[in-house]
Parts: C-alpha cells; structure tokens; sequence
C-alpha cells in the first residue's frame, strides 16, 4: 500500500509536504471515542485528488494565529476521484470525480437534516462543525494532499455528471469545495438580490468570490475594497468597481463617488479578525471591516460575515481580541435595523447550483479568482506568495492530472 | 380650542405634566424642512387617547441617558379615538377606536413597500425611523397626553371591528401600540416556532411579551432570566420557567438544570444597552447580554435583539460605550453560525396578528405584563416605580375611559 | 428466527392479519435492481412495533380506489424499538424507542438535502417517494406488524429521549409517524399563523390533525366541516368551530354565521379526490373540496393540499378522474392569487418540533383524534369501523405494550 | 383645458382612438360610491404619457373572449410625466418620469400592507384588486392615450432617479409597468434561481419577459416553448434555447433532447387560459399548459403561473371553461409535491430591482421582447399584428417623445 504525501504546518512561517500513511476508511480517533461510535466507517471513501486549493484561513493557522500544532496536517479544498468505497456508498462509485464539501457532515443529525452542514453535530466532540486539515476541527486529515478520506460519502460528495467534461473546467469546479460557496453565502445571506448595490470588504479569493458571486445573483453593482492594488485590479477584471481603502479617503465617500450614494444595499464582510484599520501603515483592528459595513449598508440592509471570527486568538492584539471579544458599534447596527449572519458556510446549500451555473458558462470563479495551478511540491512556496498579497488563488495539482 | 396636557421630561429623574397647544394636522417643521414637503397634513388625524403607556425606553430618555433636552414630550405606545380626519384620510374615521403603532411611517417609501415601517425614509431628516415623543426621532410631539396627532393616518392607524369590544378588552389592547409586537418581534426574529426552547434575558414588560409572544408561537419551553424576584414571579405567573442571575451561578447551569442540556433554541435580549453584570452589585456591561444569549444559544440559533443599543450615550460606562461600541464575543456567535436580528419592531407586521390573537382571547399579554391602570396625573408617580423595578406596566388612561 | 404477523390486503373491502417471513436487512428487489445497489443493507434496522396506526389511505387501497394486488402488505404509520441494527447505523442503538416517518427517504440525494423528503430519488425506482407498505411506493413491507425493517435508519428514526416518558405518552407520539406532521404540513403550507382564521375541509383523522395543528401554530379561529355528525362533535371536543355540510347550506354562510364575513385567511383540503359534492345523498365529485377552499380563502391566501390526488384511479366517477383529472375552478383561484401547495407531507420536517411539543404537553392530538387502542387481531375490525365514519383513530398495539 | 386622445374598445376585433374628457382628481364614482369614501383624490397625479404598451391581456377583451363592453377604453402599461399632483402628494413632483404599476392599490389595506397589490382592497368594489383600463377592474380609465389619473400616487407611482437618463432607456423602462415584473414574478414564484433549468411555456412578451427574467435570476439553462416559427427565433436571439410545439413530438423528448432529462427545475405558465392543444391545428384546450408543466416540472418544483385564468369567458370551449372551470391533471402534480403560484403579479415588489438591473445595464428586457414604437393612432394596426403573432412588443409613443 502507497504512503500519501500531504502539506503539513511546521511552525509560525513554514508548511512543507510530507508522507504519511495512505488512507482508511476510518473516522479520527477521538470523534470515535468522543461519540462512542465505531472507528470503522463503511460510509467513507478514499479519494485521488485532482486538485486541492490554498485557502486563507489555512494562513491563519500558518501565520500561528490559532493553537494548531506542529505537525498538522492541512487542506480543506478538495476534489478528486473515488478510489475506494466502504461497503455503504451506495450512490457514488469508482472513478466518479466528486467535489469535496470542506465542511464534514453526517446527513444523520439534526443540524444536517435542517440544510447547516457547517455545524454538523456527530463530526466533531468539542463543538459542532468539522473540517478537513484545521485546528479544533475533529482532527481530520487534510486534503493538500495525494489521497484523501471522505466520511459520510454519499452525503458529502458532490458528482460531477461527466468526467471529461469535469477536467476540462476543473480550475472552476474545484473552487465549489469552499471558495465559490462561501463568498455566495456571504452574498445571499447578505441578501443580494435583482438590482442590489454592494460592498465587499476585502479583494482575497473569498471576497472576489463574494463579489462574484453577488454578480451571479443579479446585484446591479458590486463594489470592492482592500489596500493591495493588485487584488483591485483583479476585482475590476471581471466587472466590479473597486474603492482603495489604503489613502485613508472615508468609505462612504468612496462609495458615493461611485453611486451617488454613500450606502450600499447589502455588504459583506470577506476579511475577518486579521481586520486592520484604514490607511497607509494601518494596524491591526478586529472590528474595523464589521464597523464599516455597518457604517456603509443602508437601513434595513443584511450584512453577510463568511470572513472568519475566532474564539481563541494567542496573537491577538489585546486580551479581549484573544478571547475573540471585539468592539463592535452595535448601536449604529441596531439604529438601521440591520441583520448580521455568521459562521462557517454550509457548502451543500449551494455547491450543485454553483456547479449548474459552472456547467452551463454561466460563472467564471476560476477567471474572478486568477487560478494558479502548482504543483504539491510547491505548495511552501504557494503559502508563501498568497501571504504577501499575491493576487491568486493557487490550486495544487498532486498528480499532475490538470492539462496546462 | 382646547390645550392638550402631555408629560414632560424635566431632567434626569423628573416628569412632569405640562399643558400644550391641542394638535394640529401639520407635521413637525423638522419634517417638512428637511425633505421639502408641505407641513399641512391632509393625510394626518387627531386622536383622543384611551390609554397609553410607559416605555422601558422612555425610561433611557427620563434616567438621562439620552441627549433628550428638557421639554421634551413623552408617550409613544398610544391607543384612542379618531376625533378629526384631514381631506386625505378615507378609511378611518371619527368614532373608530384604533391602536397606533409607536413607529411613525409614511406608506409611500420603499422601507415601508418593505414593511420596514421602523425605518420609514420620509418622517425624519436626521435618520431611518421616528417616533411619537423621543429624542433624535423626528420632533413628533409626545402621545402620554390627552390628545395626539397621528401622520399618515389611513396608514398608521390599526383600526379594532367594534369599538365595545375594544374597549372591554383596552387592557390588552393597547399592548399592540409597542410592547406585545416587540416582544414578538424579538421571539419571531430568533426563529422561536413550534416546539422550540426559549431563552429571554430580562423580565421587564418587554421581556414578559417576548416570553409570551414564544408562547403563542408554540414554543415548548420559556425560560425568563433577571435579577429581579417580583419579575421572575410575574414570569412564572404564565407560565414561564426562570431564571435568577442575581446569585452568580453561571446561566447554562442554570439552564440545564431546567432542561437537561445548557442550550437553548432561540434566544431573546430584552434589556438592551444598559445592561448589567450578574451577582449581587454587578455594575453595568453593556455586551452582559448578548454575550449571555451567544452563550446559551445553540449552534445555528437566532438572536432576537428587541433590546435597545444607542449610537450615543453621554452615561455610558467608558468612551466606547459613549458611541455605542461594545465588546462583544463574535467569534462565540461565529463559531455557532449565529444570526443576529436588531432594530425597532416594525409594528404593522404583527399588529394585526396579534390583535386577532387578543379578541379571541388567545393571548392574555395585559396578564402576563401586570397591566396597572394609572391617571394621567400619576404619570410621575408610575414612572418612579417603574424605574424602581416594579413588575407592573403602567396604563395611563388620560380621560377616565377605562372601566374599573 | 420468528416470522412477522402482518395487515394484508385481500381484495375491495377486506384485509387479513397473515404470517410472512422475519425482516431482513436488505431492501427491496426492485429497489435493488431499479437503482442498481446492494440488497444488503448495513444503514438498515429492524423494529418491534410498539404502536402502528390505521391511515386513511389506507382506505384508499382496501376500498379498491388503486391498483393495489392482493396480498399487498399494508401499514406505515409506526412506533416501534429498534432490536437489530446494521453496520452503519451509528446514532440510535438496540433499545431505543422511534418514530419511523411514513416516507421512505435516503438521506443521500437532492431532495433530501433540500428537507423534500416525501420525494426521495433514491427508494423507489417507479417514481419520487416511497412509503412502508403502500402500492407504487417501493415494494416496501408494510409495518402493520409486529416487526418491522426501516432503511437508512439514522436518517429516517426520530429517536424519544426517554423510553418511559415516550410509553407514557404513546398515543400522542404515535402520531408523529403521519398524521400529526401531516396535518401541520396542510396547515403550514396554507400559511396558518399567528392570529389566522382557518377552515380545514375534513374531519377524518387528517382534517382533526390539521385542525390542531392550526390551534399549535396561532391561529385565532378554526373552524372544520364535514357531513358525519360524529366527527364534527369530535372536532368541537377541542376547540374548534364546525359547519355540517350535509344540509346544503352555502359553505360562505356557514362561515360568515361564525366569523361575520364569508372568508378566511387559509384553507386546508383534508379530503382529497374521494371528495362527494354537499348536501344529503350528494354523490362523489373530485374537485369539490378544492373548489371549496377557493371560493372560501381570502384573496392571497395559500390553500394547503395534504388530501391525496392520484393519477390513476380505477373507481374514478368519469374517465377524467380515472387518470387524476378534475374540473378545477382555476379561474376562481388565479383572480384571488391564491397558491397551492401539494403532495405528500416530508415528516422529517416537523415530527421534532411535534415531539417536543408533545413531550412538554403543549399539544394533545391523541384527544383531537381520539386515538383508540385495538389488537393486531382486531385490525380488520378497525378498517371496517373507520370506514364507515367511526370518529375514531385506531392505534394498534401488536405486543400488547400500551396500558390500558 | 384640452380633451385626451385614448384607445377604446368597439367590438370583437376592432378598438380606435377617440376623444374623452381631460383627466380630473378624482377616483371612478364606482369605487367612491362602492366604498363610501370621496370621488375628489388629493393623492392623485396626473401624467402625461410618455409609452404605454399594448398587452397580452388587451388581447383577451378586443378578441371578445371577455364581458368588456363597447366603449371600454384600453391600456395599463403606462409611463409617464407628472404634469399635476394633488395636495397629498408629497413625494413625486410636477416633471418627474414614473413607471406605473398597471394594479392600481391604495397603499392603505391588509393586502398593500403584505405587499399584495394585485389584489388592494380599496379600488374595487367588485373583487379584490384594480387596472387601468380593463373590464371588471373598477373602472378606472385607460392609459393607452395623451393622459392619465394616477390615485395614491406617492404609493403607486416609481420615479426614475434621473429624467435624461430615463428617456435614453426608455424602450426598456417602459416593460417596468408591467410585462418585466410580471415575467420575473412568473420565474420568481416557480422558484427559479441560481442555476436552475428552467421551462417557459409561451413565447409572446410576457414569455419573452420571464425567459429574460430566468436568465436574471441565474438560470442555467431556460427552454421557451411555443408553436410560432418567430416567436421562437426571437427567444433564441437573446440565449434561450427552443422547442417547437407545432410538430407533435411529446415535450418531455424535447426537453430531453437538449438537457439530457426530460424534466427542468422550474416552469412558467405564459399562455393562460386561452391556451391550445400542441400540433399543427391544434384547438383551444385550456388546461393544457398547466398540464404541460406538471409534465415537465421536477418533482418538488415549482409553477409560476402569470397567464391569466378567469371567472368568466364567454368564448369558453364548454361549459366549464365558461365558468373558468378546467380538466387540471391535479393527481400529477400532487404526486410530484407540486406547488402553484397564481394571479396578477404584484408589481411594486419588483419594480423598483428590475429598474435598478436596467440602469446598471444589467438587463436588455427591450431588446428580449423586441420592443417595436409606433404612434398612438397606429395603436388599432398594432393590436392586429400582435394577434397575428408578430414577435414584437408594440409601444404606443402618444407624444411622438420616443427619440427614433
């Protein structure tokens, strides 16, 4: 039997690709024991990758802003080929080419039957919700890598209906694993609808999916801020206005000069608790991009938060942010009645109606994102780059399966 | 013409009842100043009161929290007589008996096309949303008075079939001016249905109506929180279980020990910026409760924030809460993918609902709320108890209409 | 191994309790076969029944409206406790006591994920949607029984938290199989809510199930009619209004003479296409009740649907209505906007909310329906009562576990 | 004060421009009288038209398939300038460009309240909800002429932002009033959104409209279906794909043939009740679109039904169809879990979005259904060619104010 090479986090800084053992069809030690269910899992399958993407909340970890420790494992964006399949796979089978939710759900418990698949109750003992490759997260291995385990297949793969025409426009399928799900359900849960005006906050992968997936959903203008020129440039490739939030011009300035108008009808928050303030220099703010979005959606207006918000945070700027307790100017939210949604994208909400759109050229994420396939042996370097800024979303192709 | 007598702020801690000029059909000059229109109001009509009552948030205005300057008019949760009607009012008329919603709406923007009467474009310059007799709330005269004058009439006004009815069930009644529609608010926007478990923090009057609005919603269980004993029994009067946050046990202690488990499935803030800590002498921390229903709400939950937060406050315990920034936990309410629901109630969204409910005695909410029918003289006297945390809402019934 | 006693049908009028083969863990041949999976089925579980109720469509079989075959076995509203469970059931264990949802659902495809699980893709290869012992649903046994196999079992088991609670409230919980979420579905979906005035076409079973399910959901007024004196007295034992169809008064008056206006906010068909026009004598007419429903719901109301509609039926009045097709008043619907909402109830979608309704005595549908315990020896006498109007549910008991 | 030029009906077949009285303040002396309230309208507006469209629904009363007498005047697609605003109208002003929703509402009732403006309370006496210029619809005079009444206009009428920009896009604008919403509320109530596949059934505007619509809403793929050889290429010209209906091939194998299953997610009724069967000479078959629909519609799918089905049709196929009463395959859609959307679209709920979608250069709703202008005397010739067939949308230009 093969070992299974795979991005592992070795400290503060530094990832590198190492091999570990291939796959079972068995669930994590301690979400056995922390349910009393069996290890052995008929319900899983092994997958081959064919792609697995860098996210930027594997940089969170990376850049040591969680308690993740040395040694795991990474990777929650994943597509790849059924190799194996336990004994209750009934409706995905050996070569079928799947996309992977990167959130892992049962379908058997209550969160599940009610669609929140992000807080799946039986995947992970110490709170509800489960990943591949993080921290607190059930201890699941991460998918950067060669092989993965997939529990609950049936429930959690998403089959591609033709597997050429699967590879062809692999570079926009795998962005349905989290990418292109999570910056619609910030969109949709921020209620962009026909006609809508909205503010993205921040031009990272998740925000160009956000503003691409607002696009999709028929807002009539999608306006994106950030401080790195070249993410702006990226956001106005594909039709979005930009506002540059690095000159310290208000943002409700910025945004009348493009509307006419200093608010928007919808806003989502795509950054999170790395906030910084506003200006050349700024430093770190966790509740900036909450306040602006507040300051800058109308009354009434829903704002959308896929941007991640921490319990814990060692690197936090005080003790309240380490707690994950920032300050918030919830009385100008409540004086425009404003409604906030949060958490963890439920990816199988939308993956098939995103693949749809994919399969029809109706969505081009792949393009909105910039995709920039490397190999796993790059992955260090991928991490590297997409620190700095880099305009990209880098896919890894373990084996080498994506034509160039 | 007759004067009109009206309770007056007179500076924190004071009221007083003052005379005034009897209403006209114009709007305030603030109004028509500032979006250009025409003061005469063809649209407006004059009621004589039957009841009206005192606001916990009045109480913000009276404890001196706000920057209400002395002489401002009080009064908003108003139910009365229609006594004149301009040229432009076609469907109430002289005789109707009509409950008016705290919020004042014009109708004809697209917040109210909406049903966002909270947020009405057209009734104050400096904001979404007014108000009868609030501060920053457009300058609309104060409704705990003998008469008041009501703005878009055919519009805001809630007419009741039959004026004997009405008036043998005024005590609940005139509850659907404010206090039973926040309530309901509050449990409807947690997401409080059939069988749910509800958590509400705060045993005042708007506390009571959220709890018993989650009744009427079918919820399976009610569990009410305060510091206060003679709210907590008034609580336990309908029906509700409770909790006591005086004594410092932690709340989803509490909880599972009326449940089983320490969560719930919607939860509800009726208490709003001026909150406390708990234990004995807990001082004021104004996050205590959303940090405290983020606690106790499951994963997936709603947050119902009927509870009042302020862009200012000169009493606040710190420069942050002066503006209206606090510390919240959210990255708790982001792990558990909460969403939260701020704002005033927009009340013509249950109104009719809930008056329904009432006239054929479903809902007994003067009961749960202690209903205390007071002249309009005491008004002073109820004020000062109410602030003293007495388990009662005062009804102040200006012309001795309501039968002993 | 024991053999499994079981309600089969034998032919128009009448059924018999027969002896077939112990359940096994394995699904239906023609399931098997038409999807192209294993018989063998580790996510399956057998129970031993500890209720099993009598529906009325069951009625629809023996009375010889389908095309159901001799020896069909019948029964899919159960209770029971699971006593073997295969490989991949991992949530509910030996011993625990269950509500079995009527519908057939994997768990694993499109229409589960979206909650629709009255349409499984994947139980029944003829069509959408499957059920225990029902003809063109599956080949599923029936589970009027003492045993009984339910597939996906971690999906499709609604587990009670506690045995001895659950058998002291037994002929509540019994309902949740069907009847109950059935009847709260028609009311749901007809937009019943807080305050509403209703009218539920039906006093069998379902309209008394959707009657209380209005009174759970807020409504102000509900008011069923029916021609059978018996179960109109039944539905006034709880609350309802009623109006006696037999005498051929127009339904509007009956309900102007309750409410003062002719209308209602939403209607309920709890009927279906067995329907007979009104008055004494008055023959079948399929589309009566839905006409009804029409011409009393108020402009923009919703009209929910449970009553079944077939589209075949062998006894239908004309050839219209022997392939499912009736004159509806489509007109009168579309010019008040009314929408319609059909098709088999998805159980999973309320029987929690119905358990812990039940469970903390906020809803007593075994009194509504008036819930009556028979042996599995007395079923046929059970058919035949009900059949002929008994104001009666009849809940067998196979192993004689409800106290008296 | 000058006389208005307006359309008239004169018989089946034949309408002309004729010469009425000036429009005033004031509402029709049936609705005053109906509701006792005031003929003299201070919240009235005159227009002056600057398009008004010929519609389908036109089409219905001068082919004499309705109780229209002679003399009724003609026209609810109106856009036009304020040239005269009544004392209540505060908030559109003497030069400003509206769309006009073709349902007259007050604004003021229960159902404006909820939204529902096709079906107002307070504009006809005769059933709930009014047009301009239609039979049974509360006599309010047409606006396929110089001028027009507008009541409740600060309610009724939606200004654009900017008056050059609104006569640049004007042939788009004009679809505002009705057939844009009432194509998008067609597609909006089916259900269709991002990435559905989605069928239409009509390929005249309204068809047009909700194909456009779909494709708005983030249909992946919208299939129109009709049997006019022109009809169907317009369709293809702006990206849907087609089925020919004329050639007798079953729809299902149509449907297949270009999505690779016989089902879509989502269907539009756009015919109506003046349907007919498929095949070269087929003949009027009213419910063989809605029979169409449930063929074709997944289960768990939705209809929209914006084609009209009416009380009355003297014209009717039988005596059924005369009283709206139609052979509806009922037992089929049940089976699927159907649900059906019908009645007027409320306008004002889209309005204002689809507005914004055309600004921003979103949508192309002239371009969809071929908008085509011609004057107001050449309205007779138009109202021939659109019952031929034409694949054009005519646009009455009464004041030559269209730029060629």
């Amino acid at each position: 039997m093969p070992g299974n090479r795979v991005v592992v986090y070795q400290g503060p800084g530094s990832v590198s690709v190492e091999t570990i053992d291939y796959p079972k069809l068995e669930i994590p030690d301690e979400v056995a024991t922390g349910f009393g269910v069996k290890r052995k899992a008929p319900h899983a399958a092994i997958l081959k990758l064919v792609s697995t993407n860098i996210c930027g909340s594997d940089q969170h970890m990376v850049r040591g802003r969680t308690t993740a420790p040395v040694g795991q494992t990474l990777g929650h964006e994943i597509t790849g080929e059924v190799v194996e399949a336990g004994d209750d796979v009934l409706f995905v089978k050996e070569g079928d080419v799947c996309s992977v939710p990167f959130n892992i759900a049962c379908g058997r418990c209550r969160m599940c039957d009610e669609g929140k698949t992000g807080i799946c109750l039986n995947v992970n003992p110490a709170r509800a919700g489960a990943a591949y490759g993080y921290v607190d997260m059930g201890g699941w291995i991460g998918g950067q890598a060669e092989y993965v385990m997939v529990p609950y297949a049936d429930f959690n793969l998403l089959k591609f209906p033709d597997r050429d025409q699967a590879l062809e426009k692999i570079l926009d399928l795998t962005m349905l694993s989290d990418i292109f799900p999570t910056g619609y359900h910030g969109a949709y849960t921020a209620g962009v609808t026909t006609g809508s005006t909205v503010y993205v906050a921040g031009a990272g992968p998740v925000g160009l999916a956000a503003a691409h997936a607002a696009q999709c959903l028929g807002a009539s203008v999608v306006i994106v801020g950030d401080m790195v020129a070249d993410r702006l440039t990226q956001a106005r490739s594909f039709g979005c206005e930009t506002v540059d939030l690095s000159q310290g011009t208000p943002l409700p300035d910025l945004i009348e000069g493009i509307l006419g108008e200093p608010e928007v009808d919808a806003a989502v928050d795509a950054v999170g608790f790395e906030a910084r303030g506003h200006g050349k220099g700024a430093s770190e703010a966790p509740a900036t991009v909450l306040n602006d979005i507040m300051n800058v959606a109308r009354a009434g207006a829903g704002l959308g938060i896929p941007g991640l918000y921490v319990t814990g945070d060692p690197g936090g700027v005080d003790e309240n942010a380490q707690v994950g307790q920032i300050g918030v100017r919830l009385g100008l939210g409540w004086a425009k009645s404003h409604y906030f949604v949060t958490g963890q994208c439920p990816v199988k909400q939308y993956n098939r109606q995103l693949m749809n759109l994919i399969l029809s050229d109706k969505a081009q994420i792949a393009k909105a994102v910039n995709a920039t396939v490397i190999t796993l042996d790059d992955a260090p370097t991928g991490y590297q780059q997409f620190d700095q800024g880099a305009a990209k979303k880098y896919v890894i192709d373990p084996h080498s399966s994506i034509a160039a």
